[in-house]
């Protein structure tokens, strides 16, 4: 789905960068290692190759892992083949596809795509302004956020239903496990907690997957519209903004708002 | 300062609590330790001592310590002497003063404070229904959070000044460092970003203890009340909800909406 964030799950099999870089010889008590570098094998238009960087402690974390398998079979070329980085719990950017070269430095890579594609600007920061891009972080861990895919927007649905049937996703970054979905029927006012999908043995500090939720809403006397919207709590009972207002930014970047989808009630 | 959250800081000089469960012969890879319950010496009107528990991965790691001196000295009674446990970036609840005991189980601590003081309910459990805590998560990590210190609420500043210094803290759990914070003179319409007191060697992803910030806000003309309003983003793009309404719940729990103070313009 690329419009309510541009996510998927998949079964991916690998070897641990942890395990890569120990047997290269890495001394993971070095402190002078901070990040590491990642490279594709992919160029931009003037033959640069796309690269980003983690942190040390997540290149070493056992989650990380350089991936040669998807969903039980190859990786396909869309996909990275041969080899991609899996980095659970980060933002998709730093995932790097078509794995060429893996480097450790004291410093974040010096691309085009760690130091200026993915930062997001304060709202103060508007369309003309000098872009002071040293000042910002880029993005690793992503924050909490959630999003119906069922209904789509502009669905009819028949007064005598009686009910609506929602359902969507949740998740955080970091591992944080969602803790809880509430959806509402009327814009916000209103609030009821969702089933979860989850496996009841899952750890919720080390969740890496989305979370799928659903809920029966029930439609009110009298109304030809309903706002429905969702939001989620992780772990770390962080939740998500209630409009995009507070988290303009000039690149559009983030934007993990109470999702809404209207419906109209017909006779 | 209680009213906006409970929090000050501290140096703490103690021994790690890994060094401490290793030294007694617990194995780091035994599966069946997931957490590690807690007891201070201080009871109940029943009797009971108080007690929570942290996770084992928590407890393991190097920045949680049984505290033996506080600020270059003794810990004073009040802060837990002889011992407590500081376990940064986890709420207050589980950092046990006049620590007693320690145990390590498959299971969260079966105590009160475990089990029932310290969660939170969906903003749709309300006064008089039934409470089913067992579906609740308790707090460990805070959500993000930023406050004015200056200034006080009620506060009256002469037009002819131009601006209102303001200036707070903000604070995020789990270590996620404060990236970001924005203030408004203006209710939330429009922002400015403040400066930020770090340490430029910082460790964004083990932030312990809270940012401070100052900015100066410009009074515009013709106005005689001011909202000042701040808001603040930790290292994974984590926000404040603009209002309560959202996170409402039964107790009163983690409100973490933008920090909110009206001033008055005199002439």
């Amino acid at each position: 789905m690329w419009k309510e964030t541009a996510i998927s799950n998949a079964e991916w099999t690998g070897v641990r960068l942890r395990d890569l870089l120990l047997l290269a010889g890495v001394n993971p008590n070095d402190t002078r290692i901070k990040h590491v570098h990642l490279e594709g094998a992919d160029t931009d238009l003037e033959g640069q190759c796309y690269g980003v960087s983690i942190t040390f402690e997540k290149a070493m974390s056992p989650e990380t892992i350089i991936a040669y398998s998807m969903n039980g079979t190859e990786i396909p070329p869309d996909h990275g083949a041969p080899l991609r980085c899996v980095v659970p719990g980060v933002v998709g950017a730093r995932q790097v596809k078509w794995l060429k070269t893996i480097r450790l430095s004291d410093v974040e890579s010096p691309s085009h795509w760690q130091q200026r594609d993915y930062r997001v600007f304060a709202t103060s920061v508007e369309p003309g302004d000098e872009l002071d891009w040293k000042s910002i972080h880029s993005i690793q861990e992503y924050p909490i956020q959630s999003a119906f895919c069922i209904p789509p927007p502009g669905t009819k649905v028949e007064r005598a239903e009686g009910t609506i049937d929602v359902a969507g996703y949740a998740w955080s970054g970091g591992g944080r496990g969602i803790i809880r979905v509430e959806v509402s029927g009327d814009g916000g006012k209103t609030w009821q907690s969702a089933e979860l999908e989850q496996d009841e043995n899952q750890d919720l500090d080390h969740m890496w997957a989305w979370t799928l939720f659903r809920a029966s809403v029930k439609i009110p006397e009298g109304v030809n519209k309903m706002e429905l919207v969702v939001k989620a709590t992780d772990r770390a009972y962080n939740t998500q903004p209630e409009t995009p207002a507070g988290i303009w930014n000039l690149r559009g970047l983030i934007n993990n708002a109470w999702h809404r989808v209207e419906v109209e009630i017909i006779d």
